[in-house]
């Protein structure tokens, strides 16, 4: 393999995250990268690793929770990997760490790929997260944490004529407090070209880095897309002290991590921190050690709020997390 | 207040971090300092504190578990707090940084000021720090943490005369596997002027800095002191597996973080991290994200090991930590 092809792992490369970035992977010309699946054994005749491995993907079979020695040498000549788990099987990754740190890995990515928050006590996903990454540090391990704020695609209201129900995915419902605390959102689309920068930047190696395309407040998404739409949008406002009330009465069940009580708290909580604490923004997270791709790559091209709130009106976008569609609105992503 | 004037409280001013950092603020003309010891209401009267008093030092009673405005008015005008308080009450920091957030202190210093560790997994009175910074950081309140390596002070073996017992308190008694892991050290009379130095630098808010001198391998001290000393000593080469089974025998009493067991298990994790696991390097302090004071201030004057070890053998040196002399040295620190 040509010393400038870069040999990239994905674990969970056919969820959400982990599709966008495995897109982005493929069409990248440079840097160039040879991209491998790290694929559960049954899982290995799914139609979406089929189609994988028919764009050129390499399946590997990886049990997590199978030999060492499997693990490793599904890693064979492997520079980075990229974990983009499903949340509640967060510390399956440790043995994925064990064996990239046995193997030389020069870059591991834990789960992060959500909004920035306080290390510990402020959500429980973010708490678990920070466990695996101190595990990672424990190991010597090289990392790069990437965090990309919340989604477009889970961010945009609903219009009351529901003509634009068929793409979005709003987390929260209602508007937390009065509206008026700043976040960072991304496109999702977008995750894919921040990560193909960040994971070959000698720059970001051992540190954290918030990929983000905007800074809005929820009045500004509702103000933005009655502009765009024409519709006069009904705000309804949740008192801070619910959203308080609704998370202490989850947390009070101490839910585990697989159970679907989990996903609502941790949705309650992702809103908590970003609408209310106000954690999700470029300030806090240079704050927390965070770089920023607004600072790393002044160049990049990102999609605009406005052009995907239109794309949405025009009728021309795709809603994310189809597999998860049976969710409600309240609780379909824990990123 | 001249606003050339740092104004900085410190917690445990009379212990032995505390006491070096507050002589080298007092001693500062350039940055100048106005220093107030944050001082237990049942410790006021004491010699020590008086005798604070006596060279300028302004004493405030700071009851960390008493009325949150009592602690607030305390800190009025304060610019830096430090804490140094003793490890087996870390968490009295927490109501602490509350006040010091609540009154708009610039930057707040934890108690660190011990060696480089990962966040979590190899030293239990690490964990604890961490815990007491991730709190930190959930508020949102500017901090610096210092990190200082281990202290000339308490590396230095003993020699078969007897003759340099005065002065050093070796924490652990023998070499760590075959004593070639490098460790950083530093005199701890430099704690305080590096300090003074990091307090008043921009470069430092929000970060973890390693303040050291040197960094030497056992093996290489025990070089030094017989080159020194004339004398020939034995090296008591302790099996790596000995201190793991000490450390799990220990950790399976679960110690509370007041009992003397709890400062034995500090010790062996100490030893471990340091001289085994190859943790307090400013190689992996950098991989952690930490600042070197070599880096920062390459002009800084500091006092070599040689010379430390000349002055012990001149019969110069004072031993460190005298208010707990009763201890044996297996166990007479946790810093």
């Amino acid at each position: 393999m040509s010393s400038n092809i870069t040999h990239v792992a994905v674990l969970g490369a056919t969820g959400q995250t982990g599709s966008v970035i495995v897109n982005a992977l493929l069409d990248s010309k440079s840097p160039e990268f040879k991209v491998t699946s790290l694929t559960r054994p049954s899982s290995l005749q799914k139609p979406a690793v089929i189609e994988l491995a028919k764009r050129g993907v390499g399946i590997v079979a990886a049990d997590l929770n199978g030999p060492a020695e499997e693990l490793e040498k599904g890693l064979a000549g492997v520079d980075v990997v990229i974990s983009t788990i499903y949340g509640g099987n967060l510390m399956d990754e440790i043995p994925l760490m064990d064996a990239s740190k046995s193997v030389g890995v020069k870059r591991y990515l834990p789960c992060f790929f959500a909004t920035v928050a306080p290390p510990k006590g402020g959500l429980r996903l973010r708490d678990m997260k920070e466990d695996v990454l101190n595990y990672a540090k424990k190991l010597n391990l090289p990392y790069t944490v990437i965090d990309v704020g919340w989604w477009y695609q889970v961010t945009l209201p609903r219009l009351p004529s529901g003509r634009i129900d068929y793409a979005v995915m709003e987390t929260m419902d209602g508007i937390a407090g009065e509206g008026n605390i700043p976040f960072a959102i991304t496109d999702v689309r977008d995750v894919g070209k921040y990560v193909t920068r960040i994971i070959v930047d000698p720059r970001t190696l051992n540190r954290m880095v918030l990929a983000y395309n905007e800074v809005k407040t929820h009045s500004q998404l509702y103000d933005l897309l009655e502009g765009l739409s024409g519709e006069r949008m009904e705000r309804k406002f949740v008192p801070i002290e619910a959203i308080r009330s609704s998370i202490s009465e989850i947390e009070a069940t101490k839910p585990s991590a697989d159970s679907a009580e989990f996903v609502t708290l941790c949705q309650y909580q992702y809103w908590y921190s970003c609408c209310v604490r106000g954690d999700n923004t470029p300030t806090y997270a240079k704050y927390l050690g965070y770089l920023t791709t607004k600072e790393l790559y002044p160049d990049a091209e990102w999609i605009s709020l406005e052009s995907y709130a239109q794309e949405v009106l025009d009728g021309k976008a795709k809603r994310v997390y189809e597999h998860l569609e049976h969710l409600t609105p309240a609780r379909a992503d824990t990123k």
